[in-house]
C-alpha cells in the first residue's frame, strides 16, 4: 500500500489559490520566498515523510515505546527520522533566519507539517510538541530562557513538553495540585505528579524542556494561582552545557488504543528536593501564556485529526478503484465480469464523505494557520485584534468539529475496505485507532463546546462572533455572482442565519440566568457552528473553482468537477442537518440537565 | 473494573414485561418451564460468564491466537471456559431434552448468550457459530448428517463455522469459485479457498465441521448455482469414530484491530485430493439454506453489538459516578469540590445515548428471538408465515442499524472516560476494538440497508412492511392511552408516516425502472427505519412503564424515571433526526450515484 499522503494538486489549491499564500511575500519578512521556495520546502517535507515517517508508522505502533525502570526503549527508525527531520530544518521551519530557521509562512509550515502527520502521527508529536513549547518560550521567556533552551530546541538537540493534567485534574485545571517553591532569583523547586505527558521521557534528544503549570503557594485559588516554569530534564549551565540529572522521574507509561509512536507518560516532579524550574514571565499568569501553547495545539489536533482522515481517504480511494466485487444494482448478471466497488453508490457515499471532511478540513487548518501569518503581518492594530479574535473564535471549531467529523471519516475509510479494513495488515486500521484519540487530547471535545458557547460566543461583547458572521456573509455574497452556486449561497445563508438565531436564544438564556440549561447541549451547538464553518469551507472552494478559466486539461476538468460534487455532498447531505440541530438547540431541551445519576 | 455486565431489572424487565415469557410456557414444548427455571439458567449463564469469560478478555486480547505453520495456539484458559460451557448446558440451551438440552424457548437462549457477549465476544464466538451450524444441520441435514455432525456438536466434542466468503468474494457469493466434485453417493470432493473463517482452526474441540459454500460443475450460473456442504477437518466413520484428516488447510490467520479472541482464518480446501464433503439438502439450494444460518448470525451480530454496547456503558457510568472533575457551570468557585463527572450535562448526554441504544437494542434483539419462538410455537400457518416475514424485515435493521448505533455508543463510553478510556486499562478500550467489526461482518451495513430497502420492502407485495407497520401502528395506539405519551405517541406516528412515504416514493421510482436512483441513498434509509423502529422499542417501554402500579420502592422509581428519560432522549434526540433523513431521500438526490471515480 503505497497511496498518496495527500492530493498535491489539492493542497496547492488550498495553498496558492483558495488563501493565495503567495501575497504574503510582499511582506517584508517573506521577501526573500516565492513559489519555488514553497513548493521546494513541501515536496522535501513529503520526501522525507514518505522516506522516514511512514516507513516505520506500522511498527512504531506493534512496538510501541517502553521503560525497564531505567530507560526508555523506541524503536530505532524513530530517531533516524527525527534526526533527518532536524537535518532538514523543520524544527525551525518558521522561525527568523538568523535563529538557523528558513522563515517561512506559518501556513507553508503547517503544510509542511501536514506531511509528517499523514505519514506518522506517532513520530511527528515529537517536533510539534517541541516547536509549540520553543514558541511559547520565545513569546513569554527571557532573553536568558530563550538562548538556553529555546535555541537548542530550535536546533533539534532538546525535545519540549507541556505538563499540565495531573491524576486527579485531566481536564480541571484549576485543581492542579503541583506546587512551585521559591528558591531565589527566579528558581524554583516543584513537587507533583502530571499525567499524559506526550514525549515525557525518551533519549531521542540531548535533553527535554518540560513546561509545567504548578501553584506557587500563596497565589490566588483556582486557575488564577497558576505559574508557568521550564524544567528541564538535565540541568543546564551558563554555556549551555548539560550538568546533573533534575528531580524529575518517569513513573509510569500509559498504553494507548493508537497514537502508539509517541511515548505517553507520568511524571512526578520533586521525589527528592524538587525539580528545578524556572518561572516564565509573571508569577500567576501560567495558564494565560499556556493558553498560546494550547491553542497552538488545538489546532495542531484539529490539522492532525484532517491529515489522518486524509491519508486513510486516499488509502479507500485507492483500494476502491482496483478491488473488484458485486455488480451494478440494475444489472446483476453474474456472467458479467464484477465491477471496482468504487461504483457503488454507497461506496461513493462513503469516499464522499471522507473526501468532503478532509479537503474541507485541510482548507480550514491552513486558513487558521493564514490567520496567524496575517497576525504577524499587519501593522494595524484593530486588523491584529479583529484576526486574533476570529482566530480564537475558530479554534473550538477546528479542534473539535474537525477531530469528530475526521474520526467518522476514519471509520468509514475502514468500512470502504471491509473485512481487510479490519486487519492490521492495511493501514486504516492504524489510522482508525491514531484518530480516536483526538477528541479527547488537548480538550475533550464537550469542553471545546463550552469553550464556543460558552466564551467564545461572548468575548468582547460578541466581537469574534461578529467576525465569524462578516467572514461568512462576504463568501456567500462572492458565491452569488455565479449562477450555479445561488442555490447553495442561499443554504449557506439560511444555515448562517440559523445560527444566528440560535446564538442569540442562547445568549438570552445565560443572561436570563439559565446558564446550565443553555449550555446543557452545548455540543451539537458546536455541531451547528462546525457545518456552518464546513459548508463556508466548501463554498469558498465551489466559488474559486467557478470563476477560474475553462480548462482542456482532463485530469484539472476532473479535479474541478469532483470539488464542485463535493461541495454538494456537503450541502446536500451534511449542512441538511442544521434544521434539525437548531430545533433541538432552540427548544432549550432539558433531558440531558434533568437526568439524575440514580436514574441510570 | 466490575461494573455489571448487564442491568439485571433491565433484562428481567424486558423478558417478563415488555416480551411476557413466562406466556410461552403454556404452549406444550416449555411447559415445564417457570420463571425460576428461566432465572437459573440466566444467572448460571451470568456467573458463568463473569467467571470464566470475562476474566480473560482482555489477556485473549492481547495474546491473540497464533499459527506456528503446524498448530494454533490459543490461550489455555478459552478451552477452560467453552469446557464448563458445554458442561453447563449451553451449546443445547434450546435444543429438546432428548437431545440433551435445556429446551428453554429461544428468547431465554438468546438473554443467556447475552451474558457470554457481554463479557467476552471472542471466546463466545466459537460456541455460537456452533449453534448456528448445528440448527442449520438440524434443518436441512439428513438423519445421518444429524447424528453424525450435529449431536456432537450439541455435545460440545464438534465445532462449527461457517464457510462463506472468499479471497475475491467477500460480500458477492455469486462470485465463489470454490467447487464441488461429484464422488458418488452424497459425497463431493471439494477444491478452493474460504476467507475470513471465525473458529476455522483450533484444537479447543475434537473436530470442526465446516458449513461449506461451493459450486458442482453444470449448475446455474451465480447464486443459483451454490451448494452447501458439511467439510469435516478430520473425517468421521460411521459408528462416529474419527478418522483422518481432510484435505483441508489453514492456510493463514488474520490480524484484527479487535474480536481477537475468536481466530480468524483463511482455509485452503482440496490442495491434494480434494476436501470430502457431504451435500445438506438438495444441490444449487445451498444459498437459499445457509441464508438461515446468515440471518441467525445477523441477528446474533446485533445482540452481540448490543452487549458490547451494554457492557461498555454500564463501565462508563461506573467511572462518571466516581470520578471527580469540574465544578457545575454556574458555580465554578474553585474552593469548592469537584463533582463526579455524571453530574455534568454533557456526560449524562453521553451517557443517555448509550442507555437508550443498550437498553432499546436489548429490547429488539430479545423481541426478534420471541418472534422465532412464536414462529415454532404457533400451529397456525398464516401467523407463522406473518412472524417471518415480520422477522425477515427487522432483521437489516437489527444488524445493520444496532451495529451502527452501538459503534457510537462504544465510542461515548471511550469518550466519557477521556484519556483513560484511550488506554488499554480499562475496558471500554477494548469493547470499541471489538465493536468495530459489527457493521462489517455477515454483510456489511451497506449491504444491510440494500437488502432493507431492494428487498424487504418489497417482498411478498410488501407483507413484511404491511406487519411491521401495524406492530407500530399497534403500539402507537396503546400509548395512546396515556396522557404523558400522546406528544411521544404522535411523533412516533408521524415519523411512521413518513417512513410510510418515503418508501412509497422509493418504491414508485423503481417500479419506474430508475432502480439505481431509488437504491442509492439506501444506507440513510436504513437510518430512517431504524430510527422509527428504535422509537417504538422506546415507546413499548413507556407504555409498559406509564401501566405500571404506583411503587413505594425507591430503586423501581428511579428505575422507571430512568426510562421515562431515556425514551425521551431517544425522542428529542434521534428520532428527531427523521424529517432530514426523509427530506434527503424524497428529493432522490443523485450526489452520489453521480460521483465518478476519476473525480475523487
Amino acid at each position: 500500500m503505497a497511496s498518496p499522503l495527500i492530493n498535491r494538486r489539492d493542497l496547492d489549491f488550498v495553498l496558492y489559490e483558495l488563501l493565495d499564500v503567495l501575497a504574503l511575500t510582499v511582506e517584508p519578512r517573506w521577501a526573500e520566498h516565492r513559489r519555488e521556495t514553497f513548493d521546494a520546502a513541501i515536496d522535501t517535507a513529503h520526501d522525507l515523510a514518505v522516506t522516514h515517517f511512514r516507513s516505520h508508522n506500522a511498527k512504531g505502533d506493534r512496538q510501541e515505546p517502553s521503560f525497564d525502570g531505567e530507560r526508555v526503549h523506541v524503536i530505532p527508525e524513530v530517531k533516524v527520522a527525527l534526526d533527518a527531520y532536524v537535518a532538514a530544518g523543520f524544527m525551525a521551519a518558521s522561525k527568523d533566519y538568523d535563529l538557523g530557521g528558513m522563515q517561512l509562512p506559518w501556513t507553508v509550515a503547517q503544510a509542511c507539517s501536514a506531511m509528517f502527520q499523514a505519514a506518522n502521527v506517532g513520530t511527528a508529536a515529537y517536533p510539534f510538541l517541541t516547536i509549540a513549547a520553543a514558541n511559547l518560550i520565545e513569546a513569554f521567556g527571557s532573553a536568558e530562557m530563550r538562548q538556553r533552551f529555546m535555541r537548542p530546541m530550535l536546533d533539534g538537540r532538546f525535545f519540549g513538553t507541556m505538563c499540565l493534567s495531573e491524576p486527579q485534574a485531566g481536564s480541571s485545571l484549576a485543581d492542579i495540585r503541583t506546587r512551585a517553591e521559591p528558591a531565589g532569583e527566579g528558581v524554583y523547586r516543584l513537587f507533583g505528579n502530571k499525567m499524559w505527558i506526550s514525549g515525557g521521557d525518551h533519549e531521542l534528544s540531548d535533553n527535554i524542556v518540560h513546561l509545567v503549570l504548578a501553584k506557587i503557594p500563596g497565589g490566588g485559588a483556582g486557575v488564577k494561582g497558576i505559574s508557568l516554569f521550564v524544567v528541564p530534564k538535565l540541568l543546564v549551565d551558563d554555556d549551555g552545557r548539560l550538568g546533573a540529572r533534575n528531580d524529575v522521574r518517569l513513573a509510569g507509561v500509559n498504553h494507548k488504543m493508537g497514537y502508539r509512536g509517541a511515548i505517553n507518560t507520568v511524571l512526578n516532579f520533586g521525589e527528592k528536593d524538587g525539580a528545578v524550574g524556572y518561572l516564565v514571565g509573571e508569577p500567576h499568569r501560567g495558564l494565560a501564556y499556556m493558553f498560546q501553547m494550547m491553542n497552538e495545539a488545538r489546532i495542531g489536533v484539529g490539522a492532525g485529526a484532517v491529515m489522518l482522515a486524509y491519508t486513510a481517504y486516499l488509502a479507500a480511494l485507492e483500494y476502491a478503484r482496483v478491488r473488484p466485487q458485486g455488480r451494478p444494482v440494475e444489472a446483476k448478471d453474474p456472467s458479467q465480469p464484477m465491477v471496482p466497488i468504487v461504483e457503488h453508490a454507497d461506496v461513493k457515499r462513503m469516499l464522499l464523505y471522507q473526501k468532503a471532511v478532509s479537503e474541507g478540513g485541510l482548507h480550514l487548518c491552513l486558513y487558521a494557520a493564514w490567520l496567524v501569518d496575517r497576525q504577524h503581518a499587519t501593522t494595524d492594530t484593530t486588523e491584529r485584534r479583529d484576526l486574533t479574535l476570529l482566530l480564537d473564535t475558530l479554534t473550538p471549531i477546528v479542534k473539535g468539529w474537525l477531530s469528530e467529523a475526521c474520526l467518522r471519516a476514519n471509520e468509514l475509510a475502514v468500512q470502504v475496505l471491509g473485512g481487510y479494513g479490519y486487519t492490521r495488515e492495511y493501514p486504516v486500521e492504524q489510522h482508525y485507532r491514531d484518530q480516536r484519540l483526538n477528541p479527547i487530547h488537548e480538550g475533550t471535545d464537550g469542553i471545546q463546546a463550552l469553550d464556543l458557547l460558552g466564551r467564545k460566543m461572548t468575548m468582547q461583547g460578541g466581537a469574534g462572533w461578529a467576525l465569524l458572521h462578516d467572514a461568512i456573509a462576504a463568501a456567500i455574497m462572492r458565491a452569488r455572482a455565479h449562477d450555479d452556486l445561488v442555490p447553495l449561497a442561499a443554504q449557506l445563508d439560511a444555515a448562517l442565519l440559523t445560527l444566528a438565531r440560535v446564538r442569540d436564544r442562547l445568549l438570552e438564556t445565560m443572561a436570563g440566568g439559565r446558564i446550565p440549561l443553555a449550555l446543557a447541549n452545548a455540543s451539537h451547538f458546536l455541531d451547528l457552528a462546525g457545518l456552518v464553518v464546513f459548508g463556508w469551507m466548501w463554498l469558498w472552494q465551489a466559488t474559486v473553482i467557478a470563476s477560474a478559466p475553462p480548462t482542456d486539461d482532463a485530469e484539472m476538468a476532473s479535479f474541478r468537477a469532483g470539488k464542485l460534487q463535493a461541495c454538494r455532498y456537503a450541502f446536500t447531505y451534511e449542512l441538511a442537518r442544521v434544521p434539525y440541530l437548531a430545533s433541538l438547540l432552540e427548544s432549550l431541551d432539558d433531558t440531558t440537565l434533568g437526568m439524575r445519576s440514580e436514574w441510570f
